[in-house]
């Protein structure tokens, strides 16, 4: 039988012949994502043959993979050859290149910095000889004289109190506790004999198809690091509805791959800036209902069965062991509100950075869309807050497209047709300037409408007969060549359509809902992960947004991200959220009569109505 | 080199000639106890020699091991043959002869059951469409409405949580929940949708030599098993100075073993009647200072160190799975309060059983002596109590004796000489009527009446001249056979004669700080783990107790199990304990001045002061 060998993991497994080598890999261990089921649809598990050669099924591989020597590896069986199989791609394959982008300056709430977890220095007296008061008792004393806010008893962890009575003899009873106050009652984090203050927390996006994290000091409000990754649970199924399948029979494993995602992006993280785990004090999450229960390990069957309750809209407060969150164990971990089945806290905390929260603007309406795999709409102002969820699938952020991929390094996010009499040219530019790797969110929608704008496709999204050259229709699915190597497929064309589509006709039926329409809208706030820019321009094009005044029109960036960061430093914000949370009336797209013929009419560019869009 | 084969483990390491035994088995990972630090001495580390052959130090084994092949693990070398060895006696060789056989019937308070755990059955509407209710926000609804008690708030644990979408919908939303109430808040434990109405405890006495563990039935107080063992730490060191020694470097492991032993009763007991651990809902414990900071991790250092001060008195309620015991991992474990560094939780629980706890006899003058390896005394009544420890050492337990086990089946528990003339006749009778296996503690102090009753030992506990055919005095220490196989020597006589002298001084000197006597004193109540019977006579013989009528001394069994089991039934007598704590003086003997002089008097049979016992 021949030899497998895997790279870089260097594991050598014997496989039969013809044997898929999917198989010899999982026989290896080596873990190699399948988000398509191995249909080779999704090309995430993009592997390179180093050595030796392997049986392809033929039409599943690419001009550029013919180059590189590249196969996938789902469509690909042993041959009667030793082989080495370098594992590059996949998801992790860009591991690295997932600096988060975006620039967040403008999108802030003013925060005064005042975050769940508190830290008081104070002096508890050395033990005297038969006071009949333990090192717990004086603890206590000092905490009740030290601390105005009024609290109802003291609770201390064993963690805590098994180091006490070392850490009060060592500094002659000066020390620093770190707590904070739940139902009336100071629990303690943390009690250190050390001058240190540092204290840090983290804020993280639980997305469907990408988790993003920051490390932030929670006494400057600085973010110490971004970091971001593919959500492990993707590998169990792209949307929340196959992970509540999913779930049935393995709850368990979804919530440790998200856990480990987050682990490892709180080590990178916590490393890259040589802080120590134990002084992460606290946590903000924020992410869709379905994210959050299987975070939580809690059974998500019943989100999506009639009458479409969850167990928990409001998690209250667990400690980072409990949950399973690798910094300090004792240190609370605070959940953003959900208000719907599909409606979940990435919105309720989004709305912080729209005028929800208050301010001059406050009476405005306005329209709030956060453009993901969950697509999440609110519509309102400070007189009333709808709020609907719309399945659009991950093409916005770069899944289900062959070349898709995050906003990072090497991510096309702009793109430009230059008619030039007969010839046409093509601009590309990438973030941060990296060759092109794949296409980000916000590329695919720039490239798609330069496309339809330029003619080369059709209402339909079908390729017409312009720059013939750069497009190949050899075979289904046909493909249009962006450079040598990257190209975009009428399937990709197809998942964007349904993707804008989805999100298009659930702003329209909000607004019936309330006899309004795109007119009446004073702001559009857009947020998701579409990196630094969304070109508005192109989002209109392929009928994304609806056509009004661009300046009417704001891209916030991730906003999940940015409202769990806000409320992990700000009680008052976690206030306002809840707040909202409050104020917001939960639409069932399922339940309204008109959504299904509004999305069926926007499975075209940019409409079957185009008159909305002159 | 030979191989060494461990049995009933099968492991078989390769050993050099002439190493120490203890090594091989240490290098075959194989547990063997040797609390003595392998001098040869406790006897606690017997192994049978199954084939083959080892180099035994001469002297080091009684006329039993010769016949059963037997010797003692630390003092034996490897030889030059293969060898194999049965791990037999050791301190878990009596394992299973360990039922409590401890009377309890007459010396409980009058309890109504009510535990800290409660139970309620209440049924929680079904969800409704868009009601903006989910599961946990209609669980706290109806127990806000069918729970009378007030609350602040409700907590509940994930792993309650993460069920609850399933629990709801399976009964029509009928359900029984198991709760508690901490701080103000209503802690849930679990929830049940079954008729199921099953609720258990357990009750633990951590004692430093052993542990005794009850599973109750928490609805009807029925005790369901009563378990014992001894404290897997005693291994690293025999009392609470030693343990405290040992935890400089190793507090983890110490915690480690007790938990391990715990844990190992639990699964017997919970076995033996098919009970679910999640079924146990809660946990009481007693035991003194260091072995509850021991048990719950916390650096014990300070309580040997001037002044002498804990961590913790009353330990707050942690949950089962924060200590680590196997219950379910929800449930709340109590702590007996303590109120010394060696006046523990122990005592003031024990203190139930006397009239300390109130009732008609409150106004008597008691002392109370919970004699054990740490020794605890209360003296006092209605108006005051003061309290203090003495370190007694192991005897009273059967440690530190050859011959010395628990009291459990097989135990020698009474003793008797019958003067036939010239021929002196010995009767004994053994607990359960077993075979005689060894002798516990209240056979150890009535063997040893006997003997200095009919002279056959003097008042310094040396051997006379009396039935010499019983005494070996061929090396030291001289040695007097009970039966063919087993014996009491001087050393052992010797221990015992300072395990009685340290309690007997201990009482006088409170009567003293009191300016009493024990003429003043109306009763004395008397704990430890002797099994059903102390000889109280003997007791007298010795001068563990003073002479007074027979009538005045009422013993009363392990009164730390019995409080611990009384605390776990019912609030109200967790409400009387602390109130037991908050009135006792504590007397820190190591300051007292006549203390080491009233010691020194006292280690004569039955006092130096023989006026005493007049």
């Amino acid at each position: 039988m021949p030899n497998i060998t895997f790279l870089p993991q260097n594991i050598t497994v014997e496989a039969q012949i013809n044997a898929p080598l999917l198989e010899a890999a999982r026989l290896a261990g080596v873990s190699v994502e399948t988000p398509c089921g191995g249909k080779g649809v999704c090309r995430k598990c993009l592997v390179r043959i180093l050595t030796g050669k392997v049986d392809v099924k033929s039409g599943s591989y690419t001009y550029r993979d013919a180059k590189e020597n590249q196969v996938l590896i789902c469509q690909s069986n042993v041959s009667d050859e030793d082989v080495t199989v370098e594992i590059l791609s996949g998801l992790y394959g860009e591991e690295g290149k997932f600096d988060d982008v975006s620039d967040i300056s403008s999108n802030l709430n003013k925060i005064a910095v005042n975050p769940i977890v508190k830290q008081t220095r104070l002096t508890v007296p050395q033990p005297a000889p038969l006071d009949g008061l333990s090192d717990f008792d004086r603890l206590k004393k000092a905490v009740k004289t030290n601390i105005a806010e009024k609290f109802s008893d003291i609770k201390i962890p064993l963690s805590v109190l098994s180091q006490l009575p070392i850490k009060l003899r060592k500094n002659n009873g000066a020390v620093k506790i770190f707590y904070y106050f739940d139902c009336g009652v100071l629990n303690i984090v943390s009690i250190t004999e050390t001058e240190n203050t540092d204290m840090y927390g983290i804020a993280v996006d639980v997305g469907t198809t990408t988790i993003t994290l920051w490390l932030v000091d929670i006494i400057t409000g600085e973010i110490k690091s971004r970091k971001t990754d593919y959500n492990a649970q993707i590998e169990c199924g792209l949307d929340v509805i196959t992970r509540i399948n999913y779930a049935q029979k393995n709850l368990n494993e979804l919530r440790e791959r998200v856990l480990i995602t987050i682990n490892d992006l709180i080590k990178i993280a916590a490393e890259e800036n040589n802080i120590d785990y134990n002084k992460i004090y606290c946590a903000s999450l924020a992410g869709n209902t379905v994210m959050i229960h299987l975070l939580l390990g809690i059974c998500p069957e019943y989100i999506r069965l009639d009458p479409y309750t969850p167990a928990v809209f409001r998690p209250p407060l667990f400690s980072a062991h409990d949950i399973g969150i690798v910094i300090n164990p004792d240190a609370p971990v605070k959940t953003a509100p959900s208000v719907g089945s599909y409606v979940g806290g990435d919105i309720t905390v989004g709305a912080l950075c729209t005028p929800l929260s208050g301010g001059e603007n406050e009476s405005e309406l306005m329209l709030f869309l956060d453009v993901g795999t969950n697509g999440e709409i609110l519509l309102g102002n400070n007189e009333f807050i709808l709020g609907c969820a719309c399945s659009a699938g991950p093409a916005f952020e770069g899944g289900g497209i062959e070349f898709g991929m995050r906003a990072s390094k090497g991510a096309i996010d702009s793109f430009e047709i230059c008619e030039n009499g007969e010839k046409n040219e093509i601009n590309i530019r990438t973030i941060d300037k990296e060759p092109p790797f794949g296409i980000c969110g916000s590329g695919i929608i720039t490239v798609v409408g330069e496309m339809f704008k330029h003619k080369i496709i059709d209402a339909a999204g079908r390729f017409t007969d312009k720059m013939p050259d750069r497009i190949k229709k050899d075979k289904k699915p046909y493909k249009f060549y962006i450079t040598d190597e990257i190209t975009i497929s009428e399937a990709d064309i197809d998942n964007l359509i349904r993707a804008k589509g989805a999100m298009f006709s659930a702003c329209r039926t909000l607004l019936k809902n309330m006899g309004l329409t795109f007119g009446d809208v004073d702001k559009i706030y857009i947020a998701g992960g579409f990196g630094k820019y969304l070109n508005i321009e192109d989002a209109k094009a392929i009928g994304l947004l609806p056509n009004i005044p661009e300046d009417r029109i704001i891209y916030l960036g991730n906003t999940s991200i940015l409202g769990a960061y806000q409320t992990l430093l700000s009680e008052e914000n976690e206030k306002k959220v809840q707040e909202i949370a409050d104020r917001i009336t939960y639409i069932d797209l399922s339940n309204e009569a008109g959504y299904m013929d509004e999305y069926l009419a926007a499975l075209f560019i940019p409409h079957t109505d185009s008159s909305l869009f002159e």
